[in-house]
């Protein structure tokens, strides 16, 4: 179950002190210039270390392809790429290796499996999301061709909120703040949070809003392949991901049917759009053409620079204090998976639709 | 995109006003004994007409299955059901042909398939859910076998919450309110904010809570097949579905790691347990073999009964009186179809972790 | 894994003597007019009881439809359908219920599920294929709105060949003869082959020929969805199949490079062309625009009017003489399930294709 | 669709002279000891350059791990792997841009994404089949643990065949003739026919038998999950394959069902056995217990070292002369692909029926 997608598909491996993370993506279009400037730029902004609100780990992170691609341009064919882990300091988890970290996947990995790698958390680490920023960056350079833009930004940590409404927001300055709040002055209090949490060795969670313009509308099939559902499976396979809603989602319950409607209207351009977008561009399960937005929960990192009580795999109790390079808050680092999922998910789906024309 | 599973699976077929609602099941278990009473008692429980609340369109919804059973047992090959369609008011419909109700999926369905039966929603109605209670309700007996539950409740209408953890919670009660809320002051409360809003032919939303008890440890996939991103998929393609978290989710985002990480310790079982459960019995997308709790958020329902401007397939306003039998609020109704999806992502979770063992 | 295809997806249902045959057609495009005379046709190509060749049992088959058409066109939901069976003669089946007919599935079935359908068979009878006939003929009035035509027809009968090449035949010829050999005098050969083999209660096979036209190139996908592959796994999935070739196939391997490379050149209409088709229309799995024929070897059908040695479930040996009404020879009625399972599946490639478009 | 299988599942990339040919495989159990030697073992036997029988590319063919294995064992995650280019000629392929060489996938390619690599076939080179070669030794490795054995070997070259049926033969011997016939005076022909063709710069095709032994009874899923259709797909799905059968497959069609009926008995071990295996070990779809055995049917090689008339892109007519390095018969080197094949499908249908038990 490494695979994500109908039509562009991804398929990665990967641990995060195995030789590489890497994986295959499968029905790509052909004849897309691979820009692999902007590949690496979006592998950048996943970085460790492009902060000092990240983790000191230190690591290129440059991707290599090695199929899929004939002179500078897809063909068609599956694509294979590999990003080498460079910057292991695996003896700093030799302790991990008989015990359990707190909220983490080690004991489910163990029980499930028998046998894991223990070292920076294996295949549960977050590193496994390089493949997906890589599959992600095509995707963006696909739909690209098509107008169709994404922008994710952070929009919580901890308690501190950014209520704006995203259109109100300048979306073009999220990279100008190192939290990815396009807001400086909410983005200040975020940090002030987060060096709060990361000075006591503790970690603060947020949430990432995500805005897709340009979507074609007839994304999206009933009952069970739903863009909206399918939006939803992508989001909550992101490490740490709690929660997932769009439009008005769980904030919009208090309201009335009468007051949250979207009422049709036939635009300048001649085609039929909706006066407000409470709807959060979908309808039915199908994209209808208004943008699409929705938010992505993520809880507090679950390894603290404190000592902890857990158990080894005999049960015993045990004292654990977690060494190596940790973030305090995943939240602007994310804010490029999410984009990255969102983009597999649309071309996706873009492709899927071509069906129906 | 009417199949949903992977080993175990149901695929769906019906309209609102067709001839009948029905689907395959695939994968079930063979040597299950079919108790039809509770497969009825499933329907009876999402059939609309049972209370005041809801509306007063009354079917039958009598399941008959067609295959896959002998002398009483699931044989391992695929059921096939039905359940007729009986009391169409297709009439009522008439005016929707042309024109396209807000927030529905009427627009959508049209400019992707371009030929819609308009009559009640077409294959967009939440009748359609039908066979999801069936097939869920067939994953419950299995599930049952081995001890596994699920229960869902309303714990939210409009601005009415119910904020007592469920492990508070006399589950037992459920039932015994007409909104499915287990609280009966609470639930009084929220009746009453259903009967206002259908009171002025508007519709309210709200949020399910539910319950999975007995779930073993060990199901789910990583990175993509994780439990939690297949139940988020499994809720977000129920009709009217805009949230979906699991654990603390979106609540949980002002804690810190360090208050809000589950403790791991031994059991008088000898088993590995943790001592609280903000992760909600799912960790790094596999079950711990805890409580698994999720919410899922419903918008208000978008059918009024009040006059609304909107267009025709030309894009012409106009003003929209729609008629028919329609729920001011889907909630309590919606919470057998919750527990469904829940059931048959569980077992067929459960069967996929057998390839493990 | 009731369910074939990928876009164009067949999901089936039914045993021999249960309450009926169906299945869900799941991507069916939109706007098709459901030309019910021509499916039931179809079916009638398949019905037992055409000629005194084949089994007498007599049932009507008649399908119902239940969603997914509107005003007679198809939706683009998902098209359910029934065909009860109404002619069940179980008791002749009661001594099936402990005994093992020799190389039938109730031995596997019996192991593999541990319950059972006896009846007929269960689901392991050719009255599924009912089934895939409808949604075969759906596919085939979807491909001919491009042209795309599929003729099957018996060109093995035990040891009588039919070896003229398909582009010599008149092959609507095909259904002027009972056993759907368009050469008369072969068919009359391959009659009396049949007859010689039902006259001792014995059975015979055979190998059916199909020629699919129009096909356009570009269908298939590299490396394991190979258009070939699929045809092979789609005949493989027919009861009583044994073997599948296509162009060349196992006849053409003494042949060399030289002699059977199909040579390109450029048509009148400015395509691009092979003189020759040993390739069978396919070529590195997609199709280059020529004609596809393949063929697909059928054993005897291995139930016997004569008293046989076998088990009971006990592994006692017992003698066993099957009652019931049964075909000598299967290949008259598996012409239309062979064309239906090439229509299934060059229809979902062609919209898999369009993906790429 | 570069994707193979259900639950144990390769995905693929590579062109033949690219970076490398790699896959992912997923679903693998964890635990597995994972025996390079003998998965460099079984890529040695697929390699060019062993016997003078073979093309003189020489390739070290050397496959790195990248994830899914820790300490020698196979942890239950994905398997990255690679295995590097080194000898590429890509100036001999020069002519070949603008060219469609007879028969090869040139043509198909071109038409069907627009840009291509066209060194050596690119995607379309039997080279893809490293991947599946790994995979498959992996697959092998698993099992091996239930006493599952897969052997293939050549049966037939040209005109010249090996007709003595397996269980005369002397398995063990496959590996000692340079053409992997167990008989070795049969071998001796058909090198002797390989190199007739050779000499000419002509090719030639034949087929390859494969037994698998030891499969335990239950594999398989009707009615579209047939372990028959499966490995049907998976031959098919191999370069240059044109033809599948199995058990008494195109050569039982002259027998009548009373010869041909496999007739069961009780064995001394109290399990069911057959005491014929006309049915290859599949009944009803469904392993049997007894000895699984198919033929595949392979075209001769279309790329031949002699000037053939072709057209460019434009369908101008040209004279092609391929340079390179190109077997006469891939026969030899197929042996280790069919296997391959083989053991991914088993080991998946076995997998796959562990949730049947």
């Amino acid at each position: 179950m490494n695979t994500f997608g109908n039509i562009f598909r991804l398929t990665s491996f990967g641990e995060s002190h195995g030789e590489a993370i890497g994986g295959v993506i499968d029905g790509c279009p052909a004849g897309i210039l691979l820009d692999t400037e902007f590949i690496q730029n979006e592998l950048n902004r996943r970085k460790p270390g492009q902060s000092k609100l990240t983790t000191a780990r230190k690591e290129p992170d440059k991707v290599e392809f090695l199929s899929g691609i004939f002179e500078g341009k897809t063909t068609g064919t599956s694509i294979g790429f590999i990003i080498r882990n460079t910057n292991h300091h695996s003896s700093d988890y030799e302790n991990l290796r008989e015990a359990f970290r707190p909220s983490h996947a080690d004991y489910t990995y163990q029980l499930k499996y028998g046998h894991r790698d223990h070292r920076g958390g294996g295949r549960s680490s977050a590193r496994e999301t390089i493949a997906r920023v890589v599959a992600g960056a095509i995707a963006k350079l696909v739909l690209k061709e098509y107008n169709i833009e994404i922008t994710g930004y952070v929009s919580q940590i901890g308690t501190i909120h950014l209520d704006t409404h995203y259109k109100q927001l300048d979306l073009s300055r999220v990279e100008t703040t190192p939290v990815r709040c396009p807001d400086p002055d909410i983005a200040d209090k975020m940090i002030t949070q987060i060096e709060e949490a990361k000075a006591k060795g503790d970690t603060i969670g947020g949430v990432i809003s995500c805005v897709c313009t340009g979507v074609p509308a007839g994304l999206g099939n009933p009952v069970f392949g739903k863009l909206s559902a399918a939006l939803a499976s992508a989001m909550m396979s992101i490490n740490a991901a709690k929660g997932f809603d769009y439009g008005m989602g769980f904030d919009g319950i208090h309201e009335r049917g009468s007051s949250i409607n979207d009422i049709f209207y036939k635009k300048e351009t001649g085609d039929i759009g909706t006066r407000t977008n409470h709807s959060g561009g979908i309808q039915g399960g199908i994209s209808n053409g208004e943008d699409i937005y929705f938010r992505v929960a993520f809880k507090p990192v679950a390894t603290l620079l404190q000592t902890q009580t857990t158990v080894d795999k005999e049960g015993n109790e045990i004292q654990l204090k977690v060494k190596g390079r940790h973030d305090s808050c995943v939240l602007p680092r994310a804010v490029p998976i999410v984009e990255a999922m969102a983009a597999i998910t649309l071309l996706d789906f873009f492709l899927l639709n071509k069906v129906n024309n």
